[in-house]
This record gives structure tokens, sequence and C-alpha cells, in this order.
């Protein structure tokens, strides 16, 4: 059984802790000088790791195994939120490159092939899991052209600015994978709550959007009387409060909305708004309650817009993600590992928040691993989890690898 | 009867509006760079009209009568809202210079005195009528200390950019008064839609405001369920519905409320908001309905706390306006005037907007005159007004300043 190295896997996530730290959290967006930082010191660690380094032309980095036969691929993303946590994308990247040195340091697992990876802009500065769509050949030309990000740079400029502009991209070589594994922060609080240390997902939850845009008449906050008035602002609480009335009457056990983003121009005290937008994001694991919400949204609209006043217009986010099942012979080796390791102390569940394995699942079989998230607090500067929970996700990542390889070859 | 020159009139409006025109509108805010041009440019046309012109330590611009005797001040104000109209404020300050050219150049008027002002920051990119808040001294220095803009920029530095650190302070001379006049275009549709020319301010509207701070869990937007989550977005977008439910309970005619400014943390889609702001503002020509709507807002902030989750916070905006109401007997002066040059087409009216007339009415006998907005639209780009409407405004003004001063003197 291939042993990590505990203080080795804590060092080098507090190495990578350190390349955009902002207080306790960290702001390394994707392309941004401190991602492309990781990138490269990554690239380093891969190469003496043994692996052969490349970062690709969307900023993805790959560590390659030199050992022949079906190898496994391993690892998440290194791009973060704009105040993002510390571990969430870096606790599954350090934990391939520690599996990769632990498979290597055992006589019995030192031929197995593990190649290591970290994905980019999984956190949709530009497009969300950009580097996954891209290596598994799913990034559509619609996709990059004029993407633009919250301050309206493009990704194009972005790519040219990071040195990217000439590089070639990577295609995922399907032939060589006996599947993808990626581990990952819970990001909420179930394991915590239920005292687990290790989350088996067995699939990811669906995820639609929709952007609300609605057009009235700017106008003086002191000399248009109420009745005159077509306010933007006005029209978007009204929606936002009866999309959060509407959807509990259709949603299933774990259905989530979220209306996070809203923007009111010119955004003044004095004055009445003449135009505003509203996003709602919505996640189920079956298609059934995102048809209901869809519907819910789209009679809301309507009812509103017959009114007149105000226009609403409704528009899909450009990449909605159907739910997604996790491969069930990886989930087994993932499952026989837990157990070996914290016997009882284990269960499967879904993963509430999209990942890369739900774009590579696609194209190879793919699995995750969770560990607790202190609070369940993640996308914040405050989200944490405990060294030994850490140290214990490495050791069941590295075991079921093993076990996967191995299972190949026999 | 002085006699004004309406080619000349229009001519220097369209000068002022070349400076920071944008498009149609104008973007011209306290301190900006053509902000200062504009002064500067304005104190040059002063001093060609005979006046003695100065630029205060924040900007206030004012032209001196050498005339001795008793003296109108008229003015209003020349910085506009970040994305403001051409007419809002300038008009108020060419009627201006065009009165005291006017005047100068008539036999039976060339004697009066008549001093020009341009007031600083009116529409408050730092504190809302700053100009005249500092020349009648109720210019706090808790108005000042610490005092941003939406940019973060401080008043100290921009006092400093603009050249004024160490300008000395206007402070008005109250027994040099008769009055002061503020001509304005009417910011909203009663004029036309009445179908009149000229608006005698009986009063300007009472203004309060309200920010309300939300403070609840950032969290991930698809791994927090509902039922943990504290959503500071979804606590904003119920309170500003509510609000808007209630208050027409207990509005009176014309009241008006606009909640035109909110903020959201981090104002992403993925993520559950942890802070949020709602600024509420709030007007009517009497304070009854301005404290039922305190109350009504004190009322659901203390429901929705009451709940838990999401804390709210209200606190009072910085500067509360009470109604006030517009001298009689310079009222009348304007009302002949008015009957004079558009007989049977001018009204008496409250003013909707608060204007620098608001302020400068405590120390100095103050009114204000009216003309029609296109469309009643202002602080917008499209502000427009009819070229003949504006040159009847500054007819009705000149004639009402010059018997104003004649009357003084018999």
């Amino acid at each position: 059984m291939p042993r990590i190295d505990p203080a080795r896997l804590l060092a080098d996530l507090r190495t990578l802790r350190g390349i955009g730290a902002h207080g306790r959290g960290v702001v390394r967006p994707a392309f941004s000088a401190a991602d492309m930082e990781a990138r490269r010191w990554l690239a380093r660690r891969y190469q003496e790791a043994g692996l052969e380094a490349s970062i690709d032309g969307v900023g993805n980095v790959l560590g390659r195994s030199r050992h022949p036969g079906r190898a496994l691929l391993i690892g998440s993303h290194s791009d973060t939120q704009p105040t993002g946590g510390w571990l969430d994308g870096a606790l599954g990247v350090i934990y391939a490159l520690e599996v990769v040195r632990a498979l290597a340091a055992d006589a019995s697992t030192r031929e197995l092939a593990v190649d290591a990876v970290s994905f980019q802009d999984e956190e949709s500065r530009f497009v969300g899991c950009l580097g996954s769509r891209s290596i598994t050949g799913v990034l559509t030309a619609e996709m990059q052209e004029e993407v633009t990000d919250r301050d309206g740079v493009t990704l194009a400029d972005a790519l040219r600015q990071a040195g990217l502009a000439d590089a070639p991209r990577l295609r995922i070589e399907r032939e060589r994978y006996a599947g993808f594994l990626e581990a990952h922060i819970e990001q909420g609080p179930q394991l915590e709550d239920s005292g687990r240390k290790i989350g088996v997902v067995n699939g990811i939850v669906g995820l639609r959007g929709i952007r609300f845009v609605f057009r009235g008449q700017q106008n003086h906050a002191g000399t248009t009387m109420m009745a005159r008035r077509r306010d933007a602002a006005t029209s978007l609480y009204e929606l936002a409060y009866r999309i959060n009335r509407e959807f509990p009457k259709v949603a299933a056990g774990h259905s989530v909305w979220t209306m996070g983003r809203a923007r009111i121009e010119p955004n003044a005290t004095s004055i009445v708004p003449g135009y505003a937008e509203l996003d709602l994001q919505f996640r189920d694991a079956s298609e059934a309650p995102l048809d209901a919400f869809e519907a819910v949204a789209a009679r809301l609209v309507a009812e509103m817009n017959a009114r007149g006043g105000v226009s609403i217009e409704a528009t899909r986010a450009r990449a909605p993600i159907p739910p997604t099942r996790m491969d069930e012979g990886l989930q087994e080796h993932i499952a026989e590992a837990a157990e070996r390791h914290a016997p009882g102390k284990w269960q499967r569940m879904p993963s509430g928040a999209f990942h890369d394995a739900g774009i590579v699942s696609a194209c190879v079989p793919s699995a995750m691993l969770f560990i607790p998230s202190i609070g369940g607090i993640s996308h914040d500067f405050a989200e944490d989890s405990r060294d030994e929970d850490i140290v214990l996700g490495c050791r069941v990542l590295a075991d079921a690898a093993a076990s996967i390889l191995a299972c190949g070859r026999a």
C-alpha cells in the first residue's frame, strides 16, 4: 500500500496558498499573475515528481507519467473565485501531486502511470470549466468569442497577457485513461453534520441559469410621480421576491436556487433606474425540478410583462449543465479505500457544486472524493478543513488510485 | 424693461454643454477636470459681464456686482450627475449671466446690483448642495470628514486635485441680498402635461434617506441547502418588495420613494451573498408622510430581524432635508412677470427635486422658476427643453429680477 508524506502534502498546500494569499483566503482568478505563477510552480513540482509537465493553450497544467500502460488522470483546478478559499481546487491538485510521489516511492506501485492535472478557469472568470471543456473538446467557438470577465477583459486578451496565445491546446487521450479522479473539499456541511470523514460522490447536480434584463425609463427620483415611473429596480425586486416565494412549491428536497448577482443602472440613490439585470441559478440532481423552475420563471415574467411599464427579457445562461452520474466501478474502489482508512466514517453523496469531473465524465469514467469543510463554508476567505481530514483524504485517494490501476493490470 | 439676447443665451448654454459633453448628455461631476474647466470658463464670462469673479475654497463661482445697494443673488449649479443632462443646473447658471448682461444694457436697470453664482456639488458626488451649504454656514466638519465619492476618493483629495485646498471659502453676505432666485428645468412632466410654460415654485419637498445593511453568511451556491442559507440578497429583495407594497398605504398624493442603489457582495452568480446594502430615499412636501414611511420601514426591519438569519441594520442618511417654503413676495414678482410674458400659461407648483434654493432660503429669501422638461426626462443624457421655452424663462427671470430690485429702491 503506497504511503503519502503528510508533512510534504501540507507544505505544498501551504506554498500554493501563499501564491495570491489575501488574509486567510486566496485571490487567484484564472489567468491572473498569481494564477500563472501558481501554474508555473506546479509544472516545476510535476517535473520534480518525475512527470513530463506542460502548460497548454488555455492554461491547463498537465504532468504526464513516463510509465507505459493504462493511466489514471488525477487532479482538479488551481484557479480561485474572485475572493476564494485556499482549498477549493487546490486540495485536489496537490493530492494528485502527492499520489504520484507516494506511488513512485513504493516498490509495489512505482510502475503505475498517474498523470496529474490542474484545469483552468473552473471558477468561471470567462467560461466555467474552461480547461476541462477545452481538453475534452466541448469548448465551442461560440463560448470563446466575445466572452469577457466582469471588468470587460476578453478571453483573447487574457490568453495573450498570460503568454498562452500561441501555445497548443491539449486534447485528452481517451484510450490512455482508466479513469479520472477528482478530490475536493465538500463545500457544504453534510459530512461535518454527520461526523463522516469521506464522501464518495455518486453524482453531480445539474445547473441552469437565467439572466433577466429589465428595461424601463431612467428618471429623476424627486419629480417623477410614482404612477408615471418605469423603475427597472422595482421590477427586479418584485421578480426576485416572487421567485423566492414560488420556487419552494415546485422544488425537490435538495434543490437550490440563488440570485447572487444584480446590476442596477446607474445605481444612484437619487435616480429612478432605467435598466437592471438579475442572474438566477438553480441546481438539482434530476431534470424535473429544473424544468419546473424554468416554467415558474417564465410564468412570472409573462405576468409582469403583461402589466406593461418595465419590460423583462429572460435568456438562458450560456452553458446549462445536465445532472451527471459518477462511474460505479471507480466509486467502489474509493468506497473500499475509505472503509479501510476510516471504517464506518464515509458516505455516498451527490455533489451540490459542479466540478471538472462533471465535464471529464463525458469522455473518461470519472469519480470524486470529498473531505469535510469546516462549518460548510466555501467560496469565502474563511473556507478551511482540518489537517487530519486533509491527510486522511489523500491516503484514501492514493490507496484507491493504486487499487484501480492494479486491478486494470490484473 | 430689460431685454435679454436669445442668441447669446443659447450660445453660452451650448458652450457650457460642450465642456464634458457625452453624446447628447454631459458628464461633469463636481471637481472633475470638466467641472473645473467649466467653472474657470464661467468666471471669465462673469468678468466680461462686469462682475468681480472668484472661485472659492469648495468650488463655488461667484460673480459679484460692482454696483452699490441691495443686490439679488441669481444662479444654480454647473456640476452634473455622473450621467447627466445638459440643462440641469446649467440653465439657471447661464440665465444669471444673461440677466446681468441684459440689466447692464438697459438704461433703466444698469445700476441694479445682481450677483451671479454657480454652486458646487449640488448633485452629491460628496455632499449634496456642498456649495450652498458651505456659503450659508451649514456645512459641518462631520459632513466633510471621511466623506468619499462612489470610487472611494475623499473630498479632501478632490479639493487638492482641483487646486482649491488653500482657497478661502465664501460666506454669504446676508445683509447684501434682497433675495436669491434660482431658475431650473422642471425635471418632471407637470408643465408639459398641462401646456404651461412657467412654474412659480411655492415650496421644495422634504427628503429623507435610509441605508439598509444586510449581514448574512457568504457561501457556495451549490452546496448550501436552502434551509441553512443566510442570503443577504434574498433579504434585500424581500425588504424592497415589501416597502413598495406598504408605502402606498401611508403615502400622500405626491409622495415619492426610490430604491435606486443596491450593492451585493461579492455579486457573483454562483455565490450566496453574505452582505448587501440598499438605499431608500423618500420625499414629500409635508413631514407627516415622511414620518409614516420611516415607521413602516422600521416595522418591516423589526419583523424580518425577529425571524433571524440575516440581520438588517437601518441608518438614517447623512442629511435629511425638511420641506421648505419659497418667499411669498419673490414668488409674486415672478408670477407677475410670468403673466406679462406668458399670460395664463404659468402655474404655482412644488418642486419635487431638491435645489440649492432649499439651502439658501434659510438665510436669504429665495424663490424659483421652472421651465418645461421635454417628456419630463431629467438626470439622463436625453434631458432637453425647447429653445423657445428656454428663452421665455430667461425673459421672465430678467423681468422679475428688475422688478424686485426696482421695488426695493422705491
